[in-house]
């Protein structure tokens, strides 16, 4: 008789095998991280000794379940701030993460979620964030199995400063973690509109080369779509297709508004698609077409998607809401069944996310990733025993996380009896505490009245960039404007206009955001008579003005959204404590010069009266770092212009207007 | 100081009072069944003394939710079918329910229901069942508070044989409950559509005269307002108040497809809507508009429905559902956000339940109905204190129902630190499984694989009715046809046709379902030429034949789907032991005598070939009292067309081809 390292005695044993076969009084027959045998106790305990039985005869034994899509780490932004318009949320979002995410931010909000996950029966997940390595020490660490994909952006990043930067922490990445028996790491560019055709082209190279699965977003919102056929006259689906992507082990996450074709394209690139149906919802996203994509063939999964947009990392509400919501979308209460949607959780996510062959069912030769629940709360009571199938439809549509009872991965106990065996969940939520203080701090520092009634008031963009920027008085524009004309300047676009800004001060506000500028730019054509205008309010900081080398400033843009109403709506809106009027009448060159984009400015500033012109140069940018070369750049465009940064004025125009 | 009976100090009090004011550190202070009073905690200890004080201040406090409509006792029905569409799943059901739903059914579904609503926070539930005096006393005894609404049907329920007969039931109903300080006894018409305009009449008439509530379905299904609209050229709210319906203090479940007009119509008239996320979707019922509900003004609330299309009475589910799906109904993510999801869940439903006078916040004068819940699990961490509105979202999107702490109803604790205190869960749940026990006997005995096959194959319509029936032979059919021209008998309709049997028999099959009949019916015009013709497949049983007096006997037809494929098809699919042919040609008429409604048919049986004729007297019924009135009367025309029941066959014509 063989000896063997463990049984794992179920009530009833769900295989998820390709037949759905359910064992009653069945063993599985753990050896080592792999599966040995199952089938019904008494064949088993006549085959094998164990030397260790886990008595779960009131239970289920099923696979453990694939989270397809999540960002793991931002359990450390959960419940920060919801229903809010999607861009809005992402401009609330976006300058917590460059602000908080580090190494040691991912590996707790890792920690807490891996808690979290193992506790609803989640075994693997599909994880796409910013400094992936420690995602993938703390991960392994506790003993999950993981896709990890580290996230590459077109923008500057938590841990990187440019896509190429990101790329090279990627590869860094892979080298360090491919072939670990539970991370596989992955490459995510982030979506293709995050993103530049070379990135995308860059991460499916970088892919191929490591045989490693890509996780990124396609088709989330019907935006999306549109904005991809506008930009690129193709679908989301088609334009990844087109840069390479879909070459690779592909994992889709959302894919709501996909067509039959695209569905028949990842199809036939055997594309893994994770369903994100809460957040889906939340973010007022759509509803994913589940059923015809199984039907087309696609390999689905479900996923939680971050859990600051869902707001949990429960499986068994994803399953659950799956099958609800495949029901109304074609009116067909059969579509998605208990057992389907079940075996999108299980053997289905194992497909989407590329591990079908080691996890997603219980079957000889497969890694022991697997669950035990109790059905027996009163809230899954009575059970019905004429259908033995019905075990399904108790699991999917009354069972609750807090049933799972055990859970195993790779051969070892995560969760016994409900208590988590390899992470400290105490240290770590007192530790998760301490961060969400300090993150409470910020956004009280940031969230001064002028912000939030802006948000109230309108769809707000978030203006990412950095400003880098030099502003010199001159007496003359003519020298300038001649010197512009020729190398090594090229002119890409030319605009005259006059600026009328009224600027709200707000005294008792946090220097983050102590301005609002009604701005209205009133374009001149050639005659010198108005062609256009635009209004828009941006919300400013003051305190974000650093001095860089060359007496360049570096500024960043808070909240911009467009003006719909008067300046005197806006003024009995926001009640400023004081108002500063600065008109002027700008020229405007956009040149490139080596290789980068600047913005110059030639002022007369009218309201105050001021003699003579104002020299400015300006630039956006992602990082402080590119910041710091965009200074020597402006630097060096100065000496080609002849002109001395000695005289540069370390103030924007209000603050010479508010001076006198 | 004031001695008062409870103090509950919570670490922060959720009012959902009408400025929705939040107390930090707060005590609730009861005494007898009412809230006397709350506030921070110090000038709450420095007014009163308490007798007994309950610390909760590592929780919430918030005013327990009203689940706005449930079916209580179906939790004995709970998985039993799923992801069937809604008239088969009716057709399932409807049989079951009318052999098991007696008084002590309810009663012990209403203990598992009040066990599961209790333990997920819900201190007050609005009900519609069978015999609801029973679920009264048990809801009573356990000390939960409820809305019960008393079923009546045009067809006969489990309590009552015909809706007269219902709507004393109920006015029994009201005479013993209404006053009671936990119940409130209301009248359900079940639907419209499964009233007459007089019984829906007759509903709001004892309504009005108890001042109670009614609860009734209204558009759940597209189809049911289409067929509104085709049947009464009206919708369902405004045929409801045509009949008198929104006079009355009302409460409508679902609401899925009701328009501008018709919201309007609802609030003017104070009515209540009961929102149910879950159950709409899983019977793929649609997406009721709750934003524009409440853009309208409507009172709306968020109920679980019944257990068995559910599949459990988590609020918590529900209203986190309820806040996501708003959100795609008009494409924005700002609409039902959090606090507001939980006003319908509390207050909100306590208006649509019309009790907002005594429940649904915590305010001084309001019954103590209230819960304590813990959001410090890992699934709910962290905390951001930045804005202490966002508990709404931590208890809307990340709060499970397991972690309500306590539940207190009419100043009882029904829930201490999660143990039940008024209910012996352990043993309400060993008698369900008993009852599970025959309900599977009864499932495996009905459904032998014929009536499965028919129900994956064919959209099958359960055909509720008894049918009465006698046949007897005839020597001639011209002296019964001049009979038939005259009193007191009504011609109302009369058809030729011939009847091509084949019956398909079932060695193994139970005897409720051990013959499938494929009929294919050939209309006959004035000159005996085929004018149209149609094909159906019935499933039949042969032990429901009794006989009732006169020889009459009594049949139940089983299941019926119209046959849109060839016999050969059905031939190769079903695979019977034996198949039978009868061919028959058939004169019917349709009569009417003494105000009841028969069909009269006479039979020349051409296979196999018989002589003479055979004469039928046919009525469908829903009750076996109503069969047995209907036998009388059969014995009356009987005497009417001169023909003696000395001669009476006791047999269907396939079992007369049977033996020869």
């Amino acid at each position: 008789m063989k000896q063997v390292d463990r049984f794992i005695h179920a009530g009833t044993v769900i295989t998820m095998n390709a037949s759905f076969d359910l064992i009653q009084d069945g063993i599985v027959v753990v050896d080592g991280a792999e599966i040995l045998d199952l089938g019904p106790a008494a064949e088993m305990q006549a085959k094998y000794s164990a030397v260790e039985t886990a008595d779960c005869r009131d239970q289920i034994v099923m696979p453990g379940m694939v989270n397809a899509h999540t960002h793991a780490a931002m359990t450390l932004l959960r419940g920060l701030n919801d229903d809010l318009r999607l861009d809005v949320w992402l401009g609330y979002l976006m300058p917590l993460e460059r602000e908080f995410v580090t190494p040691e931010f991912v590996s707790l909000g890792t920690q807490l979620a891996c808690a979290e996950m193992i506790r609803s029966g989640i075994t693997t997940f599909a994880d796409m964030y910013y400094h992936e390595p420690a995602v993938a020490k703390t991960t392994a660490e506790i003993g999950m199995r993981a896709l990890l994909g580290q996230t590459v952006l077109m923008f500057p990043t938590p841990d990187s400063p440019s896509w190429e930067a990101g790329i090279k922490f990627c590869r860094a990445f892979l080298e360090e973690w491919n072939g670990h028996e539970l991370i596989q790491p992955a490459v995510s560019p982030h979506a293709w509109y995050t993103a530049t055709p070379e990135l995308l082209q860059a991460c499916a190279k970088l892919a191929l080369e490591f045989d490693v699965p890509v996780h990124t977003h396609i088709s989330e919102t019907l935006l999306e779509v549109e904005n991809c056929r506008e930009q690129n006259d193709t679908t989301p689906v088609l334009w990844n297709e087109q840069n390479g992507i879909l070459e690779t082990k592909l994992l889709a996450a959302h894919c709501c508004h996909i067509n039959r074709q695209e569905m028949r394209v990842l199809k036939k690139h055997g594309s893994g698609i994770a369903h994100n149906p809460s957040s889906n919802l939340k973010l007022s996203s759509g509803i994913a077409p589940v059923p015809e994509m199984l039907e087309v063939g696609c390999n689905v999964g479900i996923g939680t998607d971050g859990p600051a947009s869902n707001n949990d990392l429960d499986m068994f509400e994803e399953v659950r809401l799956a099958a609800l919501l495949a029901k109304v979308v074609r009116h067909n209460p059969t579509d998605l069944p208990a057992r389907q949607a079940l075996e999108l959780a299980t053997i289905g996510g194992a497909k989407a996310v590329h591990m079908a062959d080691k996890i997603g069912s219980l079957e000889p030769g497969k890694l022991a990733d697997l669950i035990s629940i109790r059905l027996d709360g009163v809230h899954n009571w009575p059970h019905f025993s004429n259908n033995p199938e019905n075990v399904y439809s108790r699991l999917v549509y009354a069972a609750k996380s807090t049933d799972v009872v055990n859970v195993m991965i790779h051969g070892r106990w995560l969760l016994q009896d409900r208590a988590l065996q390899t992470i400290d969940e105490p240290t770590a939520m007192a530790k998760a505490a301490e961060v969400a203080a300090e993150i409470d701090a910020f956004v009280l520092r940031r969230e001064s009245s002028p912000y939030n009634k802006l948000i109230i008031l309108e769809a707000v963009e978030q203006e990412e960039a950095y400003e880098t920027q030099i502003k010199i008085p001159l007496q003359a524009a003519d020298p300038i404007i001649e010197k512009l004309k020729g190398e090594p300047f090229t002119i890409t676009k030319q605009t005259r206009y006059r600026q009328f800004d009224t600027y709200f001060m707000f005294d008792d506000a946090n220097p983050d955001a102590a301005r609002l500028r009604f701005r209205e730019d009133h374009y001149l054509g050639e005659d010198n008579q108005v062609e256009s205008s635009r209004s828009r309010l941006t919300l400013l900081g003051v305190t974000q003005l650093d001095e860089l080398q060359n007496s360049v400033m570096l500024s960043r843009t808070r909240f911009m959204a467009p003006a719909t109403r008067s300046l005197r709506f806006y003024r009995e809106y926001f009640t400023p404590d004081q108002e500063i009027e600065v008109n002027k009448e700008r020229r405007r060159w956009r040149v490139t010069y080596q290789e980068n984009d600047f913005a110059i400015n030639l002022d007369q500033v009218l309201k105050p009266e001021t003699e003579g012109w104002f020299l400015e140069i300006k630039s956006r940018t992602w990082s402080h770092a590119d910041a710091i070369r965009k200074a020597d750049l402006i630097g060096q465009m100065l000496a080609e212009l002849g002109v001395s940064d000695s005289e540069a004025i370390r103030k924007e125009y209000v603050e010479l207007a508010q001076n006198g």
